[in-house]
């Protein structure tokens, strides 16, 4: 019934080629018209299959030279120490970022009880889109503690950096004591904020932080650009 | 041009629900009177949306009773002490693992520099399914440095238990050094062993393992069915 498309299979088998590094950032994919024999199928499959990773940010096409393998995807450590803009410097990547929306409301039963608040205390919710060096690759949506650090919402207006607003607040280190991963698909607003396709490969985090105390400080979900991002994960020796 | 299919949305859409905790294992879904209604969509689109809800292992469906969302994703830790049976064990799932095959053969260029061993000295690969409570959960292939670690190939074929056959080959205590995190969308190959559908969202791992001296004994791909395992991260205190 949900039989894969042949532009979809032929698109995830170059998306695959890509990933293991058989074609590698720079490279000229091979042509239309090689790509149908290899593959078995008209010109037109192939074409729509290579829109498919234009969509995705994979592959830029120029008219008349044929198309090529953007950047690699970039590494994004992760671990107890999460500060974002030190993670992409050190990966070699401009960040920056774009806060959409911060909003302080009562929380949900649910929202309170994961940052250990009375239910219907207020938290802060700061919406928010990454990029590295101008490609979006994550969108997420924080949540803070408002009735346990009173004003956060106003200086995460003020502030575009969670370290420089925490602090602001008296938090002076936090760190992130549980991180969990899972993969999903983009749906429509996902795929608009992190400009990919809808049904595009993401990886989803969802992480606790706290401060020197051990209270919790922010409860953070992220969506990556699955093809965009690795999270690295090293142990200490 | 690749315009996301109406049902596709929809399933999304209820992927995310149960991911979200809307929907909790269990728990009926909405007719697909309702949900034809909530999406504004007929019900023969709806139909199709669970179908592949199904197909994914997300959903079953009782003839004349309606659809019910299955277990939740299992909890899987990754961090520096990976241990498989240990890992599912402690999540409460009965574990199990079919090795499809395992071949000694010489290193391509690549494989031989990631284990550093000289270009084409010998390898033994090891492909692998991994089940929690009969449920396919993840595809697996390592690569062993045979040349370093001579006979770990028949050792392999004979140990269904990866740190057995290590142990046997002299690796009294191996940790892992590092791991990559990806998503990905699942091939047809992938598909078949996980039980799952083409495009199906994977968690697609890759992981370095050292022994006591911090030489190389194994280099692990993992490709997780992303809608029925959370990899978990926890940091010490």
């Amino acid at each position: 019934m949900s039989k894969t498309p042949l532009w979809q299979a032929i698109s995830n088998a170059l998306r695959e080629d890509m990933a293991e590094g058989r074609y590698r950032p720079g490279d000229k994919l091979p042509t239309e018209a090689e790509l149908a024999e290899r593959f078995g199928v008209n010109r037109h499959t192939i074409r729509h299959a290579i829109s498919v990773l234009v969509e995705d940010g994979l592959v830029r096409t120029r008219r008349g030279s044929g198309a090529f393998v953007k950047g690699a995807p970039t590494d994004y450590p992760i671990g107890k120490r999460v500060r974002y803009h030190q993670n992409l410097r050190a990966a070699g990547r401009a960040p920056s970022k774009k806060v959409l929306h911060v909003e302080t409301r009562p929380a949900t039963a649910k929202e309170a009880a994961r940052l250990d608040l009375e239910a219907g205390a207020l938290i802060t919710l700061r919406h928010s889109v990454s990029y590295g060096d101008h490609q979006a690759i994550a969108l997420s949506i924080s949540e803070f503690p408002e009735a346990r650090l009173p004003g956060i919402g106003e200086l995460m207006r003020r502030e575009s950096s969670v370290t420089k607003a925490l602090e602001l607040a008296g938090i002076q280190d936090y760190t992130r004591a549980s991180t969990r991963v899972r993969a999903t698909l983009a749906n429509a607003t996902q795929a608009l904020h992190l400009e990919l396709r809808e049904g595009a490969p993401l990886i989803y985090t969802t992480s606790m932080s706290v401060d020197q105390h051990g209270q919790k400080v922010e409860f953070g979900r992220t969506w990556f650009a699955g093809d965009r991002v690795t999270l690295t994960l090293e142990e200490d020796a």
